[in-house]
């Protein structure tokens, strides 16, 4: 693709957001950074794997190093572990926007919000469809998995929520939302290749 | 098509909402019913004029004909005007959902909830870029459109809510949600005219 397209994915869990991601990369040949690569991305920024490891304890924890890339060094020592893994997260994510990528989470929507080549999608379905989907594609047989989706669903809210001041899931924050019980995840996938296809076309003009 | 596709559309004011909906039906050679329409449709069903102009007056207006169609006529009567609109609304609604078609609005998606043909769109932009629209489109210069805008849209969302025990605009009531601002109307369009081609081919299959 000629044009920067940076193709942003919220989801509800369970909804099939990831897949829809990764097919629509692999389509339009461009990277695809989901959290574990972003947490990857992370590490071999010279952080220690500790520092992402311990991002979801309290934040009682000492940092027993210099963050030696920020030039207020001092200052961002004084940030909870959550908030330094959090800009350099931002950091991270900025870099990858800086060529056409598809993003899963992990804010990507709120900390590129100034920049005109983003569209922002959130993919969701009905609760009964995410329990059979989880089921399915995760083999997962927990005898609560609908309590496990809307607590994984509430921990990305919550996330999301707190270091964006906006609302996970708020219809005016997404530029294409899609139901992915309506319209199937292999039908999602080509509706937006044709789309991106045909925005690079008209851009080109 | 040979599936039966029944396309509802919801819109911010201003949004494009309607023109998508006229280019999608004329694209996919389907019938396209906007509010105008099913209004003209009633009133061609064989009720007087004169029901619907009263729409929206008070309802101590007497009603002074038998509406014969319902074989509960008396109890149907009993109904203030308003009520009544909405009933003979939801049928014409229904016969139009015989075969594949769009219809923009009065609540057919809730009318047609039940349907599992139906697929239903809500298209959205950022206020800003809906003024500029309304102003362009409609060569409306009046000097407070934010405002106008406001009004058309909180009005279709309380006769929503009121006849629907729903929530206009609320994420989860739709399959499709478009921002216009970010997917122009042509590109949302052709995005659509792909995705109702490839589902009436997977359906074949």
């Amino acid at each position: 693709m000629s044009k920067k397209t940076i193709i942003l994915i919220s989801r509800e869990y369970g909804s099939g957001g990831r897949i829809i991601g990764q097919k629509l990369a692999a389509a339009l040949n461009i990277p695809f950074y989901d959290r574990e690569i972003i947490l990857r991305s992370c590490q071999e920024s010279g952080y220690t794997s500790n520092l992402f490891e311990k991002a979801n304890e309290t934040d009682r924890h000492p940092l027993s190093y210099r963050l030696t890339m920020y030039s207020n060094a001092v200052s961002f020592q004084e940030l909870s572990i959550n908030d330094q893994i959090f800009l350099i997260q931002s950091k991270v994510i900025r870099e990858m926007a800086k060529e056409s990528c598809v993003i899963i989470g992990r804010l990507a929507d709120y900390i590129l919000r100034d920049d005109p080549d983003i569209i922002r999608l959130f993919i969701q379905a009905p609760i009964q469809d995410r329990i059979a989907r989880v089921k399915e594609e995760y083999q997962d047989n927990d005898s609560n998995i609908e309590q496990k989706i809307h607590r994984i669903d509430k921990n990305r809210a919550t996330y999301y929520n707190y270091y964006s001041n906006q609302k996970w899931g708020y219809m005016k924050n997404y530029d294409l939302v899609i139901n992915t019980s309506k319209i199937s995840i292999d039908d999602s996938v080509n509706m937006l290749i044709h789309l991106f296809n045909q925005k690079q076309t008209s851009n080109k003009k």
